[in-house]
């Protein structure tokens, strides 16, 4: 039995979704080809002229996940959505609503208010938050198709400076928990998979490293890595002493 | 060209190695296959008839490393050693000098000791010593093939609970630095392997998973995670504020 | 020059507030007398005989800093602090808005429409919340006098575990950042303090030790530690290598 | 009844001893009278002139605890503890035999010597190692007055990078064990004393801060507010919910 990704229906083998940033060639196809990304989040526009158009890089059968970055509020990003669904014909939105303009905070409460509207028009939202359980909740009561908590501030590679409230998340949430904003390191990605996130999203990891594609290929490891040990359930540990080991015990049958 | 971990002028693939601890058929088939182990590291007695000769049940193309467990003084380990040789037809011995009973720590001192001794007969030796930068100097000078630190007390899989002490043996000795002991999750395995170790040892965080052979999967692509992430060159971090990604940025050709 | 902590216009030289929770004589005498606390927060409810009334233990020099606890609404709030502002004879209020009852995490949105209404009828509002910029901000514009980030969820004392975003409202609001629940040692409150927190609350950490006037002292010297070796400014780290002193270098006159 | 420390037969009742490093009349003044040091570390030379002899700068009722510094075998601390103990007239000697030049991590077996001969010779003798507990056994049976573990690499300000490896020694070892070198903040001196260390080092950490004095008396403070919690027993912490408090709960009498 495969274990599989589902998002608004969509169903997906993949655990590793690359973030936006700053794209190139290389690292979209790094992310593609060695990351085995099946969504890729990007900005959609008009002014965009077809010679250029980033959509016309990105292999046809993976997912575009259109995002909202830019909108300070939930109007702005309701409009944003609007477009991004006319242009790429595609139902999946990233919801990003971030009107500090230093830590790239995302508006937990704005996020709701374009969450129910969105997910009343139809759209498969994937709202981008800080964690909090509360939100969290709201987020589902609105119709959010993922919750996705943001493990340190963007673009800093601090890791899970938030892990104990995404671990509430995780605990409580019924629909997928995917990590972003924060991974700087495999190990990283491996450890919020570990604690049962559903997937997570990186880019300027990926994007700042010196050899891109080495990178790529070292993050989808670390999340299949995170992800079977989810699954096979981790031994305890113990806090003060050791434990003895039996070399002399013959082999058990 | 292949990234190969080089002991004693042997080479291996794998920088998983299975560590000494209760066995199980389970756990070693688990390691082999699933871990992809090529070297297993036990003790071994004469004691053993050949009906349950746990040799038996190891792949031929797998190293088997003895081990000196149940030594407390060089002396007693250098007798270990030459028994496990004879048994073994190996020149692999991974060292264990372990006075202690509750916490398992390792006699440093007298590590050097039998280091010397053993090294002189021309054994391939692994010492297992708490990560200390003078000892390690002195193993390498003795003709230690590589050191091998523990991370945290042996079966308590805490993890990196000696990261600092390790990385300055990494930074440090030139012969390959194999971390033993303490190693919970792939996401630790993973963690190490980006801080530039060489090897993984473990066995406890596998014996003691619910699902042995998915957890042995799950550690064999932590540690090739981190070994590709630290070839990769990680990027770097930033402590304060966040970095924008920059969406309407078109494609850099 | 006396370091004072200013809220809503009153100064205090402490900067330990006794955080509510099940009270005793022994914790509200050892806060009061040996963590040297001078604003004590505590339920007020109607009911309350005068012959129980817990204000009789509370010394006349120390504030009283009625809550909102068992509010789940911005409704239910603000009509407790009505309630308590009537029995207290304070415009001080601690606004707390839990809907949660597992994680008792605070309704952060709820908060801030609460701090607006009471805000506006002259309270003196010092609201609990989940460590958020964008919240914090228009705690801040709805005119709380304080924002008081929790550390780890109440009763856990966990520490730190939000440090990454409470450091955020430090370095970016304006108004005292007074640390709320999860603090457990004397260490953690000097950390909090070191990072430029302006004061801790806490109660079970008290509550829950063997000696609880001893620890209380223990806490008083924590806040007072950080808050001077924050004032003190603390020096560079390093993170790799180490500083050889110089023993033989004569005094510098 | 008092709290005090004991090393050698002799008492104390501070708990903060200033380390070796570079001295100046601020860094011992405040040591001695913002600190309340009763112990301060130096190395002591034959070529000092009277004129600029650094022994008329240290109060009189505080000890001198003249160091090895310098010597990297332990012949040659040895001989500099003779020369200490002929210029101080004083019993105590802090052994520290460091061969390496980078990390100034200190030879554990030659300080195990040193430690033999030094204590038959009548000296008080405290060493510096890495927290090995094999070591700090064999410097007990070697005659050690006290047994001092490195937290982090000296100068690094890093805090308790060995905790695990530390709080072993505290578990198991009955002579007073002082950390040594790496403490960097008040909070991290509280957190060691609340590990259950006996007592705490420290130099860059005040020599670094912008106000010495200020710094002094809040590493005063972090290790009287550490060692009264250890005294107290701290209470229990709760990895997962949160701990409902009882505000309608009436006094408990």
């Amino acid at each position: 039995m495969q274990d599989l990704l589902t998002i608004g229906g969509h169903t997906f083998t993949s655990r590793f979704i690359l973030g936006s940033g700053k794209y190139s060639y290389n690292l979209i196809d790094s992310a593609v080809n060695h990351a085995k990304a099946q969504i890729i989040t990007m900005a959609l526009r008009r002014t965009e002229s077809s010679a250029e158009n980033i959509l016309n890089f990105i292999p046809e059968d993976v997912t575009i996940l259109p995002n909202t970055s830019g909108s300070t509020t939930a109007e702005e990003a309701v409009r944003t959505a609007h477009l991004a669904r006319e242009l790429s014909g595609s139902d999946f939105i990233k919801l990003e609503v971030v009107p500090d303009k230093k830590y790239l905070m995302p508006d937990n409460d704005e996020t709701v208010k374009a969450t129910e509207t969105l997910a009343k028009e139809g759209f498969i939202v994937m709202p981008y938050v800080l964690p909090d359980l509360n939100i969290a909740r709201r987020l589902v009561d609105a119709g959010a198709a993922t919750v996705m908590p943001l493990a340190a501030p963007i673009g800093t590679n601090k890791g899970l400076a938030t892990k104990d409230l995404i671990q509430i998340l995780i605990d409580e949430i019924d629909v997928p928990i995917i990590i972003d904003a924060g991974i700087g390191r495999p190990s990283e990605a491996a450890a919020a998979m570990e604690m049962g996130a559903d997937a997570i999203m990186a880019n300027t990891s990926m994007a700042t490293a010196k050899n891109i594609p080495l990178m790529a290929e070292a993050f989808r490891l670390g999340v299949e890595a995170g992800r079977k040990a989810y699954l096979a359930g981790p031994g305890r540990i113990i806090e003060r002493g050791a434990v003895a080991s039996s070399p002399l015990t013959g082999l058990s049958k």
